[in-house]
C-alpha cells in the first residue's frame, strides 16, 4: 500500500513478550474504533521472546480524536505490558542535515523535500565548511557553520547540541558529513542520527573506502545507511546497495558510481525512518517496508 | 560475440610496456594470416606502464597450422618484448573439483559440464569426506578420498599434489572445500586454484560468514570467487554477487539464498578462467568478458 | 523465518470479507491450541473488500491432532464466512515435470529435489522427445514419452491427463516444455501448471523471445515464471528476473545468460508454490515470501 | 578509465568495412602524433561486414593542434574508406531540456549539471506547462513556454524548431515530456532527441505504463532511455533498468519507485551520449562504456 495516501494516518509501533495478547488487543482496539488499516506488519523473535508490530490506519473515519488515542490505547497497553509509541503522518518530524564539502546527498535530499517526497520539516543545514551554504540558502533552510578543528571540536559540538535542542530536532542526517561525532552527541540522539557510509559495510569501514575498494579489486562497490553509534561504522544498518565495477574503473569512476548509490540508499533510509518503518533491535534493524 | 562458436578458436593473452608496438604487431600478425577476430579487448595501466591484451580468432581460415602459430608469433614478440601465452578453445583444460560435505557447487559444475557449458575435462573429484563420492560416480569422474585431520594433513597434501601432478591438472576448483590448503599446494598451482567464499569479501572473511552476516544485520549477502593465495580469503577476486535479505531471514535462510549465489558466481568464474578471460594483475584481476 | 524448519508445520490460507473477524478468529484459534506461529502475513484489498492471510505454525506442541484441525477450524470459519485451505509441510505434493529438448531447467529441479531443497515428490517426467529420458532415469523418476504432432496432439493430451490423474498430481511444472497445452488440460489443472517463459513478460511473448530481444536491442533480458492459462503467456506472474546484456552479446549469448535466469526464476516459483506461499488473485498473484 | 580526467581529450568515432585497415591506421595515427589513449573500444559485426571503433586520447602532449587533427586524419580516412567524426571533451554540447508537469527528471539533470557531472551547456528548458518555469529560473536557464493543444500543435512545433535551431542545440532531452513530437522535429534531430519511457520497453509502450504494469501484475518495473523516432517508443534503446515490486505496491508506489529508475536511467543515457559513447546502429545502439 502506498505511503503517500492523501489522508493522514496514525502509526503505532509496539513490542511485548506475549504475541497472542498483542495481536488480539491491537486488532480489537483499532477495529472497535472503526479504523481502516493501511499497513500492518510484525516480527517475532522466539529467541528473545519478543514480538514487534507496526500498524498504520487512516485517521479519517476513526472514532477517536487524535488527542484521545494515546490515553485510550494506554489502558490496553498497561494491562498487557506493551511498550508502544504513536505517530501521526501529518505531524512532520524536524530534520537537520549535516554535510561537509561534497553536496550531492544534501542536494538530493533538499530536492526530494521540495518535490514533496519526504514527510518532514527540514529545519537546518549544518556544515564544517562554507561550500554548501549557497545550497541551503537556495532552499530557504537556515545554515550554520561549525568550523570543526582539533581546537574547536568541543565548542562546535556544544553549539551543535544547542542548535539541535533549541530546534527540537527529531532526526539528524549525516549527508556525507566527514567529521566524527563524539558520544556526547551520539548518545543524546541515540537512533536518531542517520549516516551514509560510502562502502558496503562491514567491508571498508573507516576512511577512503573507494580507495580501499579499488586497491582490493572488488567487483562490486556499495553504500550503507546506518544509525551512528559510538563505535564508528558499527551502528544498526537500515539499507545497503551495490553497483558493478571492473578493472576499467579508476578510483574516480568508483567515486562517480558510488555517488549514485549514496544518494539512493540514504534517501531510502531517510524515508523509511520518517515513516516510522525502522525499529532498532539490538544492533540490527527491523524494516517494515 | 559468443564464446560458444562451433569452430575452434585461438586465444592470445599478451602484455608489454609499449602499447603502440603491441597493437600494431598483433593486429598485423593476425590479419596477415587471414585470421577472423571474434573478440579483442585490452587494458592499459599508465601507472605501471603496462598494456595487456586478449585477442581471439577463428582457426578456420587462418593460414597457419596451429603448430606453427607459436613459432611465428614468437618472432614478433621477441622483437617487441611482448610476454604472451597461446590457447586453443578445443584443447580442453583438465580440472579437479574439490568439495567437502555440501555438494551444491560440485553438483552444479558437474551438470554444467555434462550439458556442455564448460570447455573442460573434469578429471577428478577430491574430498575430505565420503558424502560426495556417489555424485562423482554418477558423472563417471574418478573420486579420491583424502580424510584430512591434524595428523594426516601433511600426508593428504602430498597425495593431493601427486594426484594433481600425475593427472596434469590445469585448474583446481574449491567448490565449497572447507580445508585450508598450505603454501605447498597454493604456490605450486599459483593462480590455478579457484575458490568460492560464501560472503562479499572483504566483509566476513574467515569462518561461518552467514552467521557473521546475520549477527551484523546486513541487508545484502554475497559470494566471492577468487584465486586462492597464501593469505586466506585475500586472493585476486574474479567475480562477486549479492542478494537482498531482511530481518525476516534466519541464518538458515541466508544459507539457502547464499547457496544460489555461490553456484552462480563460482560457475561464472570457472567459465571465465577456462576461456582465458581472466588475467591476474598484482592482487587483482582483469576480466575480459 | 526459515522455511526449512526441521519440525513439520501447518499452513492455513484464508480469505474473507471482514478483516476484523478473520484476524481475531485465526489468532485466537491458533493461540488457544498453543500453536507456535513461524510465519504470518496478510494482504488487504480495500477495492475488492477482500482480506487474504497466510499463517504457518509448528505442529509440535499444538494441542490438536492434524486430523482434528480442519474440523475444529471449520466451526470458526463457517461462522465468519472465511474461505480456507489447510496444508501440512510434511505431506509432500506430487509433481510432474514436463520438458522438451533443452534439459537445463529439468536437470536443475531434479538436482534441487535430490539435495532436499524442494518439499515435493517428483512423480513423473513427461516429454515430447526422448532426449531427456536418460536424465529422468538417473533420478529414478518414471519417464513418459508423448510424441506430440498435429495428428497425435489430441491423443497425447488424453494420455497426459490420464497420467496426471492416475498419479494424483498436485503440480505440473513446464520446465521449458515447448508445446502449447489446450484448455482441456489447462482448465483441469487451473493454477497448478507452472510455466517458465524465457523473456520478461509481457515483453516478447510468443516464440523465440531471445531472437526478439536481440532484434529489439534491449539492454536487459528476463525470465518469467507464471501459471499457464488459456491465453498463452498471459497467466498470473509469480516471479521475474533480469540480466544485463549489451551489443556484444549474440543471440547465443542471450540464450546462455537467459538459461541462468530461467533456472533460478523457475526454481524460486516452484518453491514458493510448494510452500503454499502463492495465492492467485484475479490475474495476479500474492506472494507471501 | 575515468571519463572525468582533468585534461581535455579528443574522441574519434569511426566505422568502415575493413577492420584490418582501420585498426592499424588509427593506432598508427594516434601514436605517431604521440597521443596518450585513455579509452579504446570497438565492435565488429561480421553479418553487416562493419567495424566500429571509439578511441579517446589526451590532447595534452599530442603533437597536432586541435584545428589540425581533422585535416590530418582525413588523409588517412579517405584512403581507407573510413567514416568518422571528431569531438573534443571541453567543447560543450548545447542541450535543451523538455518537461511537462512532473519535474523530477528535469530537476535531477539540472542538479547534476550544476554539480559538474554533465559535460554540457544546458541552453534552454521548454515546457508545455508553466509548472517547471521556477525550476529553470533557479538554475538561470532560459525558459520557453509552448502551450501545445490540438489547435496550437503546429505552431508550437515551428517555434520549437526555431528555438532549437537558433540556439544551435546538439541534444534535446525529453525529461518526462508528455507530448508526442511529429516527424518534422524528430527527423530534423535524428538520434539527437533522447527520451525516458517509464517502463521496461517493449513492455508497456504507450500511455500510463505504471497502470498497465499494475494491472498485469509484473514483479519488476522498469525504465528505458531511447532515441525518439517516428514510431513512438520504438527508437534505439540506450539504457534500461528495473526495480522489484510486489502485490503490496499500489500504482502510487510503482510511480514512486519508477521515478527513481527514470532519473538514474535518463542521467546515465545523457552522460553516455554527451561523452560520445553511443553509436546508433540500425535500430539498436552500441554503448562504449
Amino acid at each position: 500500500m502506498s505511503a503517500h495516501q492523501a489522508t493522514p494516518t496514525a502509526v503505532l509501533l509496539l513490542s511485548c513478550r506475549d504475541r497472542r495478547g498483542l495481536v488480539a488487543a491491537v486488532s480489537d482496539f483499532i477495529f472497535r474504533h472503526r479504523g481502516n488499516i493501511v499497513h500492518a506488519d510484525q516480527h517475532a523473535d522466539p529467541e528473545e521472546d519478543l514480538f514487534i508490530q507496526r500498524v498504520e490506519w487512516q485517521l479519517d473515519g476513526f472514532d477517536l480524536d487524535r488527542q484521545e488515542i494515546a490515553g485510550a490505547f494506554n489502558v490496553v497497553a498497561r494491562r498487557l505490558g506493551i511498550a508502544w509509541s504513536l505517530h501521526f503522518s501529518d505531524e512532520l518530524p524536524r530534520v537537520a542535515l549535516m554535510a561537509s564539502k561534497l553536496p550531492h546527498c544534501l542536494y538530493d535530499l533538499l530536492v526530494r523535500w521540495r518535490l514533496g517526497e519526504l514527510r518532514a520539516e527540514i529545519s537546518l543545514v549544518v556544515s564544517n565548511h562554507r561550500e554548501v551554504e549557497p545550497i541551503a540558502r537556495e532552499f530557504d533552510v537556515p545554515f550554520h557553520h561549525l568550523p570543526v578543528s582539533r581546537e574547536t571540536k568541543d565548542e562546535c559540538e556544544e553549539r551543535l547540541i544547542e542548535l539541535l535542542d533549541e530546534t527540537d530536532i527529531d532526526l539528524v542526517v549525516l549527508a556525507r558529513y566527514m567529521q566524527i561525532l563524539t558520544d556526547r552527541v551520539i548518545d543524546r540522539y541515540a537512533h536518531r542520527i542517520l549516516n551514509i557510509h560510502h562502502s558496503f559495510l562491514p567491508a571498508f569501514a573507516g576512511g577512503r573506502p573507494y580507495h580501499q575498494a579499488h586497491h582490493r579489486g572488488v567487483k562490486l562497490i556499495g553504500a550503507t545507511a546506518h544509525y551512528a553509534t559510538a563505535e564508528l561504522d558499527e551502528g544498526p544498518i537500515i539499507d545497503q546497495d551495490v553497483a558493478r565495477v571492473s578493472h576499467r574503473d579508476s578510483v574516480g569512476d568508483l567515486v562517480r558510481k558510488g555517488r549514485e548509490l549514496e544518494k539512493v540508499v540514504l534517501a531510502r533510509a531517510v524515508r523509511l525512518h520518517l515513516e516510522q518503518r525502522v525499529v532498532v533491535y539490538g544492533n540490527k534493524t527491523i524494516v517494515f517496508d
